[in-house]
């Protein structure tokens, strides 16, 4: 790490972001970041898959697109297609995609598409907080609509739809992730997708589905996608092989119409995503995927028994969370007098890693004493530590829980 | 490809650029893209490579940065470092590097660390087009500067500041490419380069330096980097594996002080950029990559040795040219009445595909004439057959050649 004499600083335009603080490794105990479970890496399947589709494509990575165009690797978009058909319903073809760089690239493209600074979209109260993020750095205004077992509400969305009409605003579109929603892990019913898409057909504010987590649903049954239900074609639809294969492979998907699909390739301006990543991915997962993905499900279900087991027995009534459907992580309602912003600061200093609720929402009083608490990293041993001591960080802070482990501490 | 019922159009930005069309294939004789030579294509190694790092290390594929932070794959940072050292002068270590997405993401952050609509930065006169682009979709204005047989002119250089400066303008930085120039070929000497820096420093003006086809000059001896020149560090260099490896690999880095790093960090929320490729590449590299490159560079000379005989023989004194010193690409001049712009459509036409002069220019009248012709991709078979055909159609449309092959035509 250098630095210069040079005067850059005067040369930064004044919305520069703050600068990154230098990395210095991952906590200890991380529960934070959407990593998957390193034990369940299908790391013999994957040099299997490379090694064939390098023999037998290696030379086309000549080509900035292995020769199959801008809208990504053709095989994995065909694969893509076929599973979006099995699990999700939907009917799509290779055409209909788009390959991209992770679910990531595929927020900035769409948001792109559609938002420009001062714009209104609807989004979910608790949120992701890298869609979140990106919309305060676009200028974008983000009206929150609160959540409950089933979801997003239906009532205050429409609420919301009127009164947005009635000041003369058309949000650009309704942001959801309705199956295993990030970060309340809740799974938006169908009844309740079909009332989402009259609201927005009537609105005309199109939806956008982020549907990153739908593989990781432990009863391995999932509603139909939106896109898949939607009459009118209103629907943007974004995944990911981040949660069900490995993060750091970074190849997420575009399903939309043409209309859209032709917006997005004009402002991907990469010359493609990495194509080794699709290739291997492809070759993978037209084998493996559906037994890679029921042995993930399996391993990450033991390890959000193992952190609820924890969190009963370090935190005893003082955590409160339903038993998630699916996902890597856990979103625990701590009480009031936990402000999880000092939380997390102070359980990161004694070494564990956790997501405070204000990062993961648009109504920071709400989820003041909220955490997101992720469990595929970790072992379980880790997770059984690390509630440990962030048990002992909050109570040593708070004064909750006042009891852990079946002994009563001294406050 | 399936249309949508929804009224997705009075939702997008008036800023938005024009859809793409629909990609339908690579022409017949592809003599753009910036594709490299499939038969170089070091199949073999990126197997054992992919092999030996998948399994010593594919477990950690589980966590979005394999476990080595927001700046990229460690060892793959140490295999530039070292490389940069050896090749380019650069004394810099793995902490002084982020890895990216290929040099159009490093394009891309560098740009947005510097630029804001409105701004001047200074470009070579003729430059990669996709440099020109971004800048153009940015708003930010262009001064071009011509270029001479050693790159950038200096003269014209000092005077556009100067004069800048009287108009209170300091422009954001001074874009170049020096090394095996786009689409020039052109290689500043070190007394040009130590020129430049005295009056970036002069001017407090620092130098964005884009060293992506440095390693394919053919006699494998390169001048030092201006980032190794420069004693203030108000150098930003960047870098690829595109040219020397593959390009479908899309993996670049960014090599600068903290004070730029730690902003390019901000702002690149992509979650890391693919860890597979990376991993790949400095197995491969590691043991390759000195071996490797020297193949490449020869496979490339005789190549543009083709095409150099190829144009000779259909175009005659037609088309100028200098003998490229390194590189993928030869930039032609052909006589002033030839319009570049519709040679280029009317070859597309009758399958061949070139870049015309405008595009790669910030000065359409100076480069109507001329264009930029990519010869690694196309097999020798291939640029015999396409520059014979790209005459005929020059012939029918211009008039020129009159004469090719030692054969008269009727014009």
């Amino acid at each position: 790490m250098r630095s210069s004499a040079f005067d850059f600083a005067s040369l930064f335009p004044a919305s520069l972001p703050a600068p990154a603080i230098k990395w210095t490794g991952a906590a200890r105990y991380n529960f934070v970041g959407g990593h998957n479970d390193p034990a369940v890496v299908p790391v013999d399947a994957l040099r299997t898959a490379a090694d064939a589709v390098l023999l037998r494509e290696g030379r086309a990575l000549a080509n900035y697109t292995v020769n199959t165009g801008p809208q990504g690797y053709r095989p994995l978009r065909e694969f893509v297609a076929e599973k979006l058909k099995r699990d999700a319903g939907i009917s799509c073809t290779a055409e209909d995609i788009v390959m991209v760089s992770g679910s990531l690239q595929a927020l900035d493209l769409v948001n792109a598409v559609f938002c420009v600074r001062g714009d209104t979209v609807i989004y979910e109260q608790e949120s992701y907080q890298g869609s979140i993020n990106r919309m305060t750095r676009m200028g974008v205004n983000v009206v929150g609509i609160p959540l409950d077992d089933g979801g997003m509400r239906m009532d205050v969305l429409a609420a919301a739809l009127a009164d947005l009409k009635s000041r003369g605003v058309r949000p650009k579109f309704i942001y959801t992730i309705p199956t295993v929603q990030n970060p309340t892990a809740t799974i938006m019913s169908e009844a309740r997708r079909l009332e989402l898409l009259k609201l927005s057909e009537d609105y005309g504010v199109p939806v956008f589905e982020d549907d990153c987590y739908a593989d990781l649903i432990w009863s391995g049954k999932r509603p139909p996608a939106l896109y898949a239900m939607s009459k009118t074609g209103g629907v943007v639809h974004i995944g990911s092989f981040s949660k069900s294969v490995a993060p750091a492979l970074r190849v997420g998907y575009i399903v939309a119409p043409w209309e859209i699909l032709s917006r997005v390739l004009a402002l991907k301006t990469d010359a493609g995503s990495g194509a080794l990543e699709q290739m291997v991915l492809a070759e993978f997962c037209k084998v493996h995927f559906t037994t890679h993905v029921p042995a993930l499900r399996t391993a990450l279900r033991a390890k959000l028994a193992t952190l609820m087991e924890a969190l009963n027995e370090q935190f005893g009534t003082a955590a409160e969370f339903e038993d998630a459907p699916g996902g890597i992580f856990l979103w625990v309602r701590l009480p009031d007098q936990v402000d999880s912003m000092k939380l997390y600061q102070k359980a990161l200093a004694a070494g564990v890693a956790i997501n405070p609720g204000p990062e993961w929402s648009v109504n920071a009083v709400h989820s003041k004493s909220r955490i997101r608490i992720c469990f595929a990293s970790p072992s379980h041993e880790e997770i059984r530590e690390g509630i440990a001591l962030l048990a002992e960080v909050c109570r040593s802070e708070f004064g909750i829980p006042a009891r852990s482990a079946n002994v009563q501490k001294r406050v």
